[in-house]
């Protein structure tokens, strides 16, 4: 606390990434990075940035890379926004599109930055509580609401929601925006973005860091209304005019052009996933259906945070969320092979002690 | 407009960056960048990147190029604070430092993002005059604010403020923030940075995007009392997490660690300034005295947006405000000895004919 500080400011509780833990050697499955590298072509971009474009400032409007998101969803570059990761892209929507007399509903179980978000931009926020198999039930949200973000698949628990269960959430807040946050859709789920055509209510929410492997180039993009386009941009440029630089706008869009890497790599993701979700299965673990590059399990007998602790002096790193009902679940991000195995291995030895 | 838009977005009037005209062989005097690469330092940082970096997040609190940037400036690295670029860094000091009850003061002729974040973020402003001479007057502020703002040098003025003239700032504010905004510091003014011991309401702001030749990287950077940088770490662990990607991160570092060759890029540029000056002088410019790497010229006789549309004619953009007491000059960033000969000569033209 400070004199100096905003009264907000004293209020806030930030939001706690899972750690970046700048050891060697760990094996880290805590915050659902890709375990693969990305295509090629991204590094050939990066080392195609000559120095000159560097000292100029970058295109302010990414026209390129949104041209490339449009065309790969079928939508016009006017339905297209990018910004600094999904995270920037969903709190300039809080300001631009979710702030209204009416508070805004998402699920008791999801995404902890929405509470963050909703704190800091003054937007009233209820829960509504998953049913008791952690599924987003469309029917339990009222119809008047200032807004709803959904992410799908949800996170933590990977669960994925289907496009008529969106659908229903669509055409009840038939006044609001609907936010669906498909930060890890491409690991097997149906995008929403094939009802943008039908709904100028939806905004659907993507990301490069998971499934395009480019946490580190932090680029994240939002699809929707043209209108609805257009105060994501206002907002953006009332607030900072160039959040994606020029190395990043470059290497996002060679990202999305290998499409066959990103189909390969996503694949092998969610191959990797079946066989841990069966071995886990094997020790006794409860796993959660999974859509998602992570899984949420819960053991029969084991403690999750005794399980976590333990996995941390083996030197692998998952997430645990001290929150009601999730307690006593793990969130295992999907790792390589290697990591998977070493996973339950350490798992097992766990188990038997 | 549209029903979706929270009322805040219908209100707004986003800011309006220079041009970033994709046409080649313009000569680009628009937006103040280095008519320089940066550091050879910086390709070589961004070449050794590898891919496997690029799937992992980044440090989200950037602690090695904040720990650099303390070490350069004699602070500690809980004094500094970075960010996408400086005015993501100084939009996060409205929601931070600068939301008070009082309103925030600024000069009337300044930075034109100081207006739009205060209404972005519902701060209470006002503008207090520029002396006749387009000084800012330290006594001319009121000790009951709920901040100042200032940039030093000024801009679009180019025109500096002594440490004591900040320093009377500072010592009237005693209970509240005074943000001294630096991006144009290191061409040949006295940084701020000296008084941050002395005084706990203090915030230096600076940036990569002009002396080091980043604009493409988006680089900008806080000192100050360590209570107020944990003010900006609050609302940006609020906001998103990863503001400055990896890439960006180690070029920055670069760039800093390479002290001889940003000295000898800013000294080119003064020196560049102080031929351009006694030029357009020659041409019947008046000139404000510039501690900037950009000048601000009025003309005797010509209309400075005549000037304006016909070196756009001639392949030569500069920028022109269509603003009270500033509608007749231009502002002209400092370019390379051939952009700044190229630009005298097509004003030597366009005088005569």
């Amino acid at each position: 606390m400070s004199r100096y500080w905003s009264d907000l400011i004293n209020k806030l509780t930030p939001y706690v990434p899972g750690e970046q833990p700048q050891l060697e050697k760990l094996i880290k499955l805590n915050t659902n990075e890709s375990p693969y590298p990305p295509s090629p072509r991204v590094m050939e971009a990066i080392l195609a940035v000559d120095a000159n474009t560097l000292r100029l400032y970058p295109d302010p409007e990414s026209v390129a890379l949104r041209k490339s998101i449009a065309a790969t969803n079928g939508l016009r570059l006017e339905q297209v926004f990018v910004g600094n990761g999904s995270d920037e892209v969903i709190a300039l929507a809080f300001t631009a599109l979710l702030k209204h007399k009416l508070p805004i509903y998402f699920p008791d179980i999801s995404y902890s930055f929405y509470p963050v978000w909703s704190e800091l931009y003054g937007v009233a926020h209820r829960t509504i509580p998953l049913t008791p198999d952690f599924s987003v039930d469309p029917d339990s949200y009222p119809s008047d609401n200032g807004g709803i973000i959904v992410p799908n698949p949800n996170a933590p628990t990977g669960i994925l929601m289907s496009l008529s269960a969106i659908r229903t959430l669509l055409e009840k807040s038939a006044g609001s925006v609907v936010v669906i946050d498909e930060a890890y859709i491409d690991f097997g789920g149906e995008s929403a973005v094939s009802l943008i055509d039908q709904f100028d209510n939806l905004l659907v929410v993507q990301t490069l860091s998971k499934s395009r492997s480019l946490a580190g180039l932090r680029v994240g993009f939002a699809m929707g209304n043209s209108e609805l386009i257009e105060a994501l941009g206002r907002v953006k440029n009332s607030f900072n005019s160039y959040p994606l630089d020029v190395v990043a706008q470059r290497a996002a869009l060679a990202a999305l052009e290998d499409e066959d890497y990103f189909r390969d790599s996503c694949q092998r993701v969610v191959n990797s996933r079946e066989s841990l979700v069966v071995e886990l299965t094997a020790l006794g673990f409860k796993v959660l259906p999974s859509g998602a590059n992570f899984i949420f399990a819960t053991h029969s007998t084991a403690s999750a945070k005794t399980l976590f602790d333990q996995l941390r002096e083996h030197g692998i790193v998952v997430r645990y969320f001290n929150k009601p009902r999730i307690d006593n679940f793990l969130r295992i991000s999907i790792g390589t092979e290697a990591d998977n195995s070493a996973l339950v291995q350490a798992l097992g030895e766990l188990l038997e002690s």
